[in-house]
């Protein structure tokens, strides 16, 4: 494990947990919420925008990164964090999530995947080793062992074929990057992703498969793709009892907030996810009484802030009316007011969940704040 | 004339001027560069950012509020400032603008305008008091008299025409305004539009016309349509004979840094423009160093900020290689980022000439700025 990269848990409340994860770039706190960095920024935001709403890590996008600008420039300029302007903690993903939802410009073997850069239709081939360099030289404080994910729902199979998969590609990568980090220490953390579908077997499989080869800290990939919120649920308590408690357990692509609440209590201590951002830039965001479509003509008159409870520099400010009015003009600035306030929302919501298993008093918190929040997440979602 | 509205010169330097204006919303200094929110937002920008870089008044478009969100809704809303959480002093213009450079969905007649909605096709009718009308209820601190612009070249016939339209429109449109602030004072204050395209003997005529209407402060109109910037000058020089020394007086659509400079030089204390937002945009910056192009792709690998003289928060953080590959992934983040350096560039550049005329150096200022700027400007505009 690097030397520059430490977790520990500061409080507990049941199995939900509360913590602090040290990385090169520094620290951040946990349970986390990561937004979404494709390219190298949050969309719709910049860095001080990221501060303001209290994040403390961003996730780059190893797939994109790689494309462009390449991870030789990146690493060239220092890393994603320096590149980026961002300067605090990072983490990128395996860039098995983005070529499994690409799946008409990829193909899958054991060896690893081909794909076609949705740009200019050039090949490429991912696999373990490389997927490894390629993060190692985008340089982000936490990096994720190549896997493949499958749709939901997908045979025994193929779930159980595409687990193997990721042991193998996990055992490659992590011995490569081993070397690697002997050769020229980094100080960079490379966790593992534990697959396996729907199938409570295969997660068992993987999950001891996975943490057997003694990564940083490990996630629960493959979930989040279709599934019902109770398969989600059974799935993370299941695999979650495989995982060491004193490593950082991350939920890939989780999620709402109510997912988020679940997990937290089963020990999950990572999140990110594109929603708050995505559904932002299609006119709806999150406030504390459920999700709201801004979009939609019955605010066209409404002086009220995006949510009457969050008090985020948006909130402080401008009125529903305002920003329907200039995301029906296509306006970039409603865009990026609504992108900062449901960014704000989630990292609230992240600092109110630690305060609340520090207090002892996570399961209060997760009822009230669901009780709110339910009133209309069925009439908008 | 309002009696919420005034204008002071402060100092002057040959005829260059520095003042202030003092409006219901406060107070703006001059010579003023007005950045334009053409729906109730500058684009990309936030009121937060419009602040940051020390704008004191923006512009809203008359015809595209009229048609989205619509003058009433504003009114409701407490008037534009208000609507827009700006909160200090706005502008609207008259329409006239818009509906010339839509000459395929307007017909114009001594009576007035009639145009189609580009949102629709709806059919509106534009005339000199129902401009007013518009204007005063979307509540604005300056409202402009509905005018006729031409395009460049224009038959001399034509812009004869088009100024005796737009002094019929400015007389009916005063008296209507003078009406209503009777029976409903306000606060607005009323500007007048001198026209006249590119003939000298048709902007004395116009000027004496507009100017005789005792507007609380007058424009020149009817340039930046495409002459040379040889006859901007010859006609600025001229027309500004003619407009009182104790009221504002505005160059409308105006400019690049060099036209700003020039026109300062002969006493305009008022500018709006969206070169600097609109080629941010489309990747291009205005820097102390002329215009750069940043989306080129020698910017790829530049560790320097977009204007190495520049103390603006984006400048102060990022990279050029950093924002050209956000601009390249169509990363709204790096429409955001150069719009505002290049609104921070046009406000830094007021603050500049404010002060320099202030100290009677502005001629010194002018010929400094310019010899550097010019360097790069011919290479990249």
């Amino acid at each position: 494990m690097s030397d520059h990269f430490s977790f520990k848990v500061l409080s507990s409340d049941d199995i939900a947990r509360q913590g602090i994860v040290t990385t090169l770039h520094g620290q951040f706190q946990t349970p986390a919420f990561m937004p979404v960095g494709t390219s190298g920024a949050v969309k719709a935001m910049t860095a001080e925008d990221l501060e303001g709403c209290g994040a403390e890590i961003i996730l780059g996008n190893t797939y994109h990164l790689y494309l462009r600008p390449g991870e030789k420039l990146i690493k060239e300029k220092g890393g994603l964090a320096r590149f980026c302007a961002w300067n605090k903690p990072t983490i990128t993903d395996s860039g098995g999530f983005q070529l499994f939802s690409m799946q008409d410009l990829s193909r899958i073997s054991d060896e690893g995947v081909t794909f076609k850069s949705h740009h200019d239709g050039s090949a490429h081939f991912f696999y373990a080793e490389k997927v490894i360099q390629v993060q190692r030289d985008i340089g982000a404080d936490i990096i994720m062992s190549f896997d493949q994910c499958v749709s939901f729902p997908e045979s025994k199979e193929e779930a159980a074929n595409a687990a193997r998969r990721t042991y193998d590609w996990a055992k490659k990568g992590k011995e490569s990057f081993d070397r690697a980090e002997k050769e020229n220490q980094t100080g960079i953390a490379l966790f593992g992703i534990i697959q396996g579908s729907a199938f409570k077997d295969l997660r068992t499989l993987s999950a001891e498969q996975i943490i057997s080869l003694d990564f940083s800290g490990n996630a629960i990939g493959g979930l989040a793709v279709g599934e019902s919120k109770e398969e989600m649920e059974e799935m993370t308590a299941h695999t979650i009892q495989f995982m060491p408690h004193n490593l950082p357990r991350y939920l890939m692509g989780v999620g709402y907030p109510e997912d988020i609440l679940m997990a937290v209590s089963y020990g999950i201590d990572m999140f990110d996810c594109v929603l708050p951002t995505r559904n932002a830039r299609t006119g709806m965001v999150f406030t504390s009484e459920g999700p709201l479509v801004f979009r939609n003509a019955e605010y066209s008159d409404d002086d009220r802030p995006l949510d009457s409870n969050c008090d985020c520099r948006v909130c402080r400010r401008y009125s529903r009316a305002y920003i329907r009015h200039l995301y029906n003009q296509r306006e970039i600035t409603a865009l990026v007011l609504a992108t900062y306030h449901s960014t704000y929302f989630f990292q609230s919501l992240m600092r109110q969940i630690r305060k609340a298993i520090e207090g002892k008093r996570f399961r209060r918190f997760r009822k009230d704040f669901l009780e709110r929040y339910e009133k209309n997440r069925d009439a908008a979602t």
